[in-house]
């Protein structure tokens, strides 16, 4: 498959168009931006450490029978090749703990455990700054149906599912996460953009330390080695 | 019924106890607050003018078998004596068409009318600037049940239903409104707080113009005329 023109820049990632309508190449890079961009910082070998992360990641999903836009990394470069989705303008967020900005919004200690995971979705427009959204916008605003969305949740709570148990294995607790979903070719809805420590809140189960991008949005030092950690112990979980 | 003790200052009301531990008297002030008490005003004679707006709505709900804690008026004050209910943490918004917050967040022009009336729930907590909450942050607080919500929100809707053919009686557009529900001795959950142009938008419906607390809000001028007219053309409607 030809890389061919860019087509659209992300915060994290290039996407690039293939000499097929079906394909794209999505590039990692090593930006890193928190409060939609307004902290931006960078770090060697960061894109090459989430295409990786991703992979292991979209692989496990796989396995268990959980689609993704994953096709196959390209060689020497952290770019990967995407099925092309048409992109749910949501973000699909799952909460395990308290954390971030349900810990804010709602006066509710980080890490304190919900009874249940649950999914939040928020409008995916940086112009507006993402907001929340309750089910009653999304039917509002027409961005998808009652049962579209009940299959959303269903979806985010079994992936959900697997990467609990996958970080448990890992002595992580995953905290929550942010997934984005799209449509391929044949209209299924499938799991598409990444999941890395960019994208999930990630707890050592023992110290209790931070081991995603918290570190970075609260410069809290060792952002490169906790990606790095994160990737390590995720190759002798996934490999084995 | 004797006036005892203040128990609560709010911002638009006091609220004070009663010989019985069953009934309360809410005084309505002359105060004016936005943004959250940041924006403070006031005008001579607001307090009355709401408390018999909302004494005039209330009453038509009631003919409309919609429950509220409304028992009786105060002569010669701006005061009402009604249930002592339970509150239920939540403001109850329901929206007809776009305006103030929902077109701030999701950047759709204030106005436009919405396929069907929809819910929305906020978190009652001055502290945090009262957050607007999907159905899963309500259970994950334990504020309520999936089957209370979604009593809440029939009950919202068919207030909803009164509310908007009153309204349209009068030449005004029904655009959105807050109420507040609580839990009366026997358990049943019914109408608290007040309806008034402090809680609702109202817009004139050959004019456009608005004729509620956003002309306070937005420095828009003639606020007393406003609630005055709200109150004479409710009279004519309700009283004849």
């Amino acid at each position: 498959m030809q890389k061919k023109e860019l087509i659209y820049e992300g915060k994290a990632k290039k996407v690039f168009a293939t000499d097929s309508p079906d394909f794209l190449i999505t590039e990692f890079k090593n930006s890193l931006t928190a409060f939609n961009a307004k902290k931006r910082g960078s770090f060697g070998g960061k894109g090459e450490i989430n295409q990786k992360i991703t992979t292991l990641i979209f692989q496990r999903l796989e396995a268990s029978g959980i689609k993704s836009h994953f096709v196959e990394n390209i060689s020497g470069a952290p770019e990967m090749l995407v099925k092309k989705l048409k992109m749910i303008p949501l973000e699909v967020v799952v909460r395990n703990r308290a954390a971030g900005s349900f810990s804010t919004r709602f006066g509710i200690p980080e890490g304190v455990p919900f009874d249940a995971p649950f999914v939040e979705f928020y409008y995916k427009k940086d112009e507006l700054n993402d907001p929340l959204m309750a089910e009653e916008h999304i039917l509002a605003l027409k961005i998808a149906s009652s049962s579209q969305i009940a299959m959303f949740k269903a979806l985010a709570l079994d992936i959900n599912s697997v990467l609990k148990s996958l970080f448990r294995e890992m002595d992580i607790i995953l905290i929550d996460f942010k997934i984005e979903l799209g449509r391929d070719v044949n209209g299924e809805v499938i799991l598409g953009d990444e999941i890395s420590p960019d994208s999930c809140r990630l707890w050592d189960a023992n110290s209790g330390e931070r081991l995603d991008k918290d570190r970075f949005r609260r410069d809290l030092g060792r952002v490169q080695e906790s990606y790095e950690l994160i990737l390590s112990r995720l190759e002798k979980v996934v490999k084995k």
